[in-house]
């Protein structure tokens, strides 16, 4: 499908990539950004963005069929209110925050009652640096987008929203919120915080020219450190339960690893390594091959990842959104 | 200055690419490797890392003048004594191994005593992909290469060894073999125990579709965990009480931070990021600046950093080779 007009709600990395690829695609007819700060607007109209930007929330989705939330997870809940007075009955609103069942509560039943529809949804993929500069039209091409409906989600709504990033380039995965938040608490979040732990822990100036044994295998290990700290902020203090389980595990891994290391039991250390390089190597092939895959499939076309949890899991996020 | 002959002990991803330098610059008219297998002497040969290759450790260092070490540290020992019977004298014998004070205490006795000269390097580059197939002329462009000398290191060797590097395009940085087993531990070798945990805690098989949120950022977060597992488990064992001292350090320091985030303090949370993304960031300009003044520096001159590593510290580390 083609949509009309989409409104992209925040235009940085995430949000101008969404812009770039909707306007190279020809997915939509018109991109219309609202920024927050007036400098915003010349910026990303120039990088090719949007068509046309905007600090005015009601001019920014008037007319809008399809509106993505692309800020910090802890200002959708009161940007969303400032756009609601204006939006037309059957606008879709989606996002792309990092956390799923704390937006997800707050926004859906919201936008609901402004006659809107409510979808949730997570794409896998960024970078270290921010900004609409660093933006790419090509990001979102064989990543993985999360999306996160609920028992109340309109069926039309969700299968657009899933349309929408498979023409991205993106494969959808569909699964509910909270199950998403314990999955990125370990994939995503968990990697963040041992990043950061270990730039502080290397970089803490304690030894003299400590920063020239740092190679590429520090640098790729910490990469993730330097990215916004704002965001991250947001990310985990509203997903912390979820982060301070993964936290926990992986302590007690890395102990058991100490364990084998303090002793010098090669056999032990020698079956902790070979373990973990068969568990990444084929990581990598799984990945390498989906990559594949949506590589060769028409941009328009996209996939999808059958998926079955089992027996139903109660939510264990609790945590509000500011 | 051009050395005659050159050999390589062990041409695999470090071997071959000293091997493919040398030969692509003309620092070496000679280049021999030697190697543990029968069918490797073709696959070197094939890949031009070496001008001849064979399995006779006299043939293949009775005409060297500088024998480079670049095999499994728990292998240097024996494969050094096969050699020593044949060594010319005032042949200079160095290494790449990862840690250094164990490898210096065996080996520079050893080498002295048969009328050679050791002196201990550790260049900072490396690649999770092992073998010839992978190496590359440039690996050592723009790296550091730790040199170790010792009190008993003979000042001409050390010389030599130190525009052997630079020539291959390393900046060289001269310290104890303890002093660089201590920041080793840091820089390279808790990463790599961390980005093993990663993975351990990750995907373990026990979070259905996991394996589908897990990015880029999972992906850099772990990559040196696919890294030979025979060389870590060497590395690991040999050098483990600094690596013990840096687990230790780590986990205290995602302690402060698990406990900033499960008390979902933002302000404290904020603290950590934004401290860590300023030291990461640093890190990075240092390294660029670095490596563009090597860029831009003829390949035969290199470069050198001066330290001062103030009052002289005694080796912590007494772990034995194999």
């Amino acid at each position: 499908m083609q949509w009309k007009t989409i409104t992209i709600v925040g235009v940085g990395l995430l949000g101008g990539s969404i812009g770039l690829c909707c306007r190279y695609t020809g997915i939509a007819a018109r991109v219309v950004g609202l920024v927050r700060r007036p400098q915003s607007i010349k910026e990303c109209v120039e990088a090719g963005a949007v068509d046309y930007a905007t600090t005015d929330p009601g001019e920014a989705i008037r007319e809008s069929e399809l509106v993505i939330l692309c800020t910090p997870i802890g200002q959708m809940v009161s940007v969303v209110k400032t756009m609601l007075p204006y939006l037309q009955k059957g606008t879709i609103i989606t996002d792309v925050g990092s956390v799923k069942w704390p937006v997800v509560k707050q926004l859906e039943p919201l936008i609901s009652r402004a006659n809107g529809y409510f979808v949730g949804a997570h794409p896998m993929a960024g970078s270290e640096k921010t900004g609409v500069a660093n933006a790419r039209a090509e990001l979102f091409r064989g990543a993985v987008c999360v999306i996160t409906p609920t028992t109340k989600t309109n069926p039309a709504a969700l299968c657009n929203v899933k349309s929408f990033w498979q023409a991205l380039g993106a494969t959808t995965l569909e699964m509910p919120p909270y199950i998403h938040d314990r999955l990125a608490a370990y994939g995503s979040h968990l990697p963040h915080v041992t990043a950061v732990s270990l730039v502080r822990t290397v970089l803490n100036g304690k030894r003299n020219q400590q920063e020239y044994l740092c190679a590429s295998g520090f640098r790729d290990s910490t990469r993730v450190a330097s990215s916004s700290d704002q965001m991250w902020c947001d990310i985990l203090a509203t997903n912390n339960k979820n982060v301070i389980r993964a936290i926990d595990d992986f302590i007690r891994e890395l102990r058991r690893f100490r364990t084998a290391i303090a002793k010098g039991d090669r056999r032990a250390i020698g079956r902790f390594l070979n373990k973990a390089k068969q568990q990444r190597d084929n990581w990598c092939l799984l990945k390498e091959k989906n990559s594949v895959a949506t590589y060769f499939t028409p941009l328009q076309q996209g996939a999808q990842i059958k998926i079955d949890y089992g027996e139903e899991q109660s939510p264990n996020c609790t945590q509000q959104l500011m």
